[in-house]
């Protein structure tokens, strides 16, 4: 009686944008160990014989370690039982999978990944504009709100982000900080942003620039930031940079939040 | 009676990694308008009376002009029907959304983009890595290898990469030129590579370094480069960079090609 364990990429929130895969393999599960961003309606697809544990790490409150949850993956796979550790988005984009990846290695457990949909495509769908554009963004970057904290090295160098569109995970709150390190990346103050907000499940898009991220108070909900000229896209014709109307906002896309799943 | 518009994104390739959504709006489809990329088994879960075109691009062959395409997009919704564009992978990452949703605007067509499983996402699975990496790898960009070609304007500055995981899309068949982009972005010639083939249908995983690039032999299937510390951790326990024992490779993950969805 072998276990195995799925690192499994539960999208951006939606039941719907579950792929085929993660929702099958959820069905078959023994035991769910979920991050805290996974919402109920998705946890709600496990068997109800199955145990479900939430092993996130959420600012502010006392979460499981790392170690745990690892000792805890390994020992239900060695105990013959479907292991799902289920993770917010993609597994391989910022779900801290490396370490979970070196641990079931090390202790030989047999594992395989399932890719999910990472939340700054969600984003992007929801806000209406597309993050690579050919004539206006040839590349994209990922990064996370975390580092523009204090606790960041003052010696480290800055990113080089300019020419670009850069998608910031988890922008909130230091949204000063993150001004400071986009701009020591080489985007200039004047550069559009949108601010996505439960991208997913009844969203909400707010146009903004780089120079006023500092005067957006944090909003509920996991956000998204998408910096770059193709953020004007959603709110011009053209998408073309320097034609910088971004207050005239669309009509935002709305998505039902989907409930159970037949 | 008003039609609607779906940009879809069909993720990698296996059926399974299709979302939810993404399958439920294929099966209820009357026009499909497809890229070369999606699979004959996904195109199968449209319904026998829709209408399913390849408008895909693709070298060397002759494609359906963009303008073409979407005239088709606006027409087929202005008849009431229910479009769907099927991109490989997610629609807002090199999926030349861009043009399609300016379009789609500017005929006042209700659209809905509906987020995939990008091909980084899946080659990171299949590889078992992260992409990103609490301790060695804090951002991820995406960028093509196209711009690698000839055709790259000489008095382009170069794009300053180091510091995060860089992944190619659609690296080859240039890969001299890749890697002379990579080093002038500020990428060591020593940097760990992994050449994803086929991701999500029965992958194969080549490590080689930016230096040996240009000994790669084109492959056939789509192909995924991930270039940094990251990509040693496929091989090596730790994942720590410098200890570059990339040759090591771990017994690859298989997965079976779906057929048919239940």
């Amino acid at each position: 009686m072998i276990g195995k364990v799925y690192l499994v990429g539960a999208g951006p929130g939606d039941p719907e944008l579950l792929t085929v895969k993660a929702l099958r393999i959820l069905q078959e599960a023994d035991l769910v160990l979920h991050d805290d961003l996974v919402p109920a309606p998705i946890l709600a697809q496990a068997p109800p014989e199955a145990t479900v544990l939430n092993v996130g790490k959420r600012c502010g409150k006392k979460s499981v370690r790392q170690a745990d949850i690892n000792a805890r993956m390994v020992m239900g796979a060695r105990q013959g039982l479907t292991v799902v550790r289920l993770k917010g988005g993609d597994p391989s984009i910022f779900g801290r999978s490396g370490e979970e990846i070196e641990a079931l290695r090390e202790a030989e457990v047999e594992f395989e990944i399932v890719p999910g949909v990472t939340a700054a495509s969600a984003a992007a769908a929801a806000a209406g504009v597309s993050l690579t554009h050919r004539s206006i963004a040839s590349s994209v970057t990922f990064l996370t709100g975390h580092h523009a904290s204090a606790e960041t090295p003052p010696d480290r160098p800055p990113e080089q982000l300019a020419g670009g569109t850069v998608v910031v995970y988890m922008p909130g709150p230091d949204y000063g900080g993150l001004r400071a390190r986009l701009v020591a990346g080489g985007i200039g103050d004047e550069t559009p942003c949108l601010l996505v907000t439960a991208a997913s499940t009844g969203n909400r898009t707010h146009p903004t620039t780089v120079r006023r991220l500092a005067e957006i108070r944090p909003m509920p909900g996991p956000s998204i930031l998408i910096v770059g000229s193709v953020a004007t896209s959603a709110h011009t014709r053209s998408g073309i940079p320097g034609v910088m109307s971004f207050n005239r906002h669309a009509e935002p896309v709305t998505y039902p939040i989907v409930g159970k799943l037949a």
